[in-house]
């Protein structure tokens, strides 16, 4: 079994912070943009930032730091989001309509052209522009659309079985919001998102911090 | 200026889907659990995981591996999440619904005991059992219930001002979901949650399949 690993992972993962606060600090002008720079607007390490750019091929220049436009194409290349890339959305509750109207998606290439939902009340509304279509259409409509990613927003009890039928459709690349460990055929990619992964992070951080305070603390 | 920086971040990030796994398993029997079979569900290998489970202090036997219990207080214990931690959550939007219905958070310790919203058609009611109060009110409201952990899903452009008014009612943790970037003082800890970064992980996944399948492409 592929385990597709990817072992920049926690690289990755900051660069679409990077890409932000890289077009944030364009509008102020400059046609270079050091990592140190980067690195105080994100609260990290100047050599993490560093380290996590090469990924993308970029080198910057002593002194000067790196070309700003050069460094926003060497990314987007990277995570290739300069080309377009068609979705859709499995799964038109809470978590799904959040997604569809999520604004910075579209600056990442992602264009959701449709969604489906087994609920009638939901089927034929659009979602911030983006149609609600039936889940019992899902296999021809992907067919014809000739697309290859999905957002899976389903109740985790239906996750596998709503999987099998966008894989047996032709989708091979799932971005995973249940909580569900889905099996897949070899070819196919799922990223699973874990919303209790960033709370770990907040209890840890949070922790951290009150000792912290306990030490500080006059005796 | 505090760099919040925790050095094990991505094992951090991991701990939560070992605990769902292992819950899982133990459904299944046994008193122990390897990390090997860990490894296995969560399509990890078996030293990462090995090594990701050391910082919750605990340490897996030869040949029979975790204690299931044991571990699992490890885990919990480790994030703070073996005891009840009361929070609230601004702006209930999609996402701040989302939340607000996620299930898991229950079985980590998280305890939403109000929202807040500005908007009069919701003030008054009950999303996934959770009462909707006036955000004219948080203030007093934070400070009766002296909650210091909130989830921050307002639109980005009240976010800066949200978070201000929750840390002078006395909120010291903040999950933000907006991206903007909070500027807080040294005693408050906020993580962001980014969910480009999981589309990132996505992108990055299929482009090394693809890759993958076109070396292996009969020629």
């Amino acid at each position: 079994m592929a385990k597709q690993k990817i072992s920049a992972a926690p690289s990755v993962r900051r660069l679409p912070s990077y890409l932000h606060t890289i077009r944030q600090l364009q509008k102020e002008g400059g046609e270079y943009i050091s990592g140190t720079l980067i690195a105080r607007e994100l609260n990290l390490e100047p050599i993490q930032v560093r380290k996590d750019l090469t990924i993308t091929g970029i080198i910057g220049k002593p002194k000067k730091g790196y070309p700003v436009e050069a460094l926003i194409k060497a990314i987007e290349r990277f995570l290739g989001w300069d080309t377009v890339q068609d979705a859709v959305l499995v799964g038109v509750g809470n978590m799904g309509a959040a997604l569809l109207g999520y604004e910075e998606f579209r600056r990442h290439g992602l264009r959701l052209i449709a969604a489906f939902d087994k609920d009638y009340k939901k089927i034929g509304l659009r979602v911030h522009g983006v149609p609600v279509l039936s889940a019992d259409t899902m296999d021809i409509q992907i067919r014809s659309f000739g697309v290859k990613t999905a957002i899976l927003t389903v109740p985790s009890s239906s996750a596998q079985e709503t999987a099998d039928l966008l894989i047996k459709a032709g989708i091979d690349a799932i971005w995973n919001f249940t909580n569900v460990k889905l099996k897949v055929p070899e070819h196919v990619v799922v990223q699973k998102e874990d919303l209790s992964s960033g709370y770990a992070m907040l209890c840890v951080k949070k922790q951290a911090k009150d000792m912290e305070e306990n030490d500080t603390r006059p005796k």
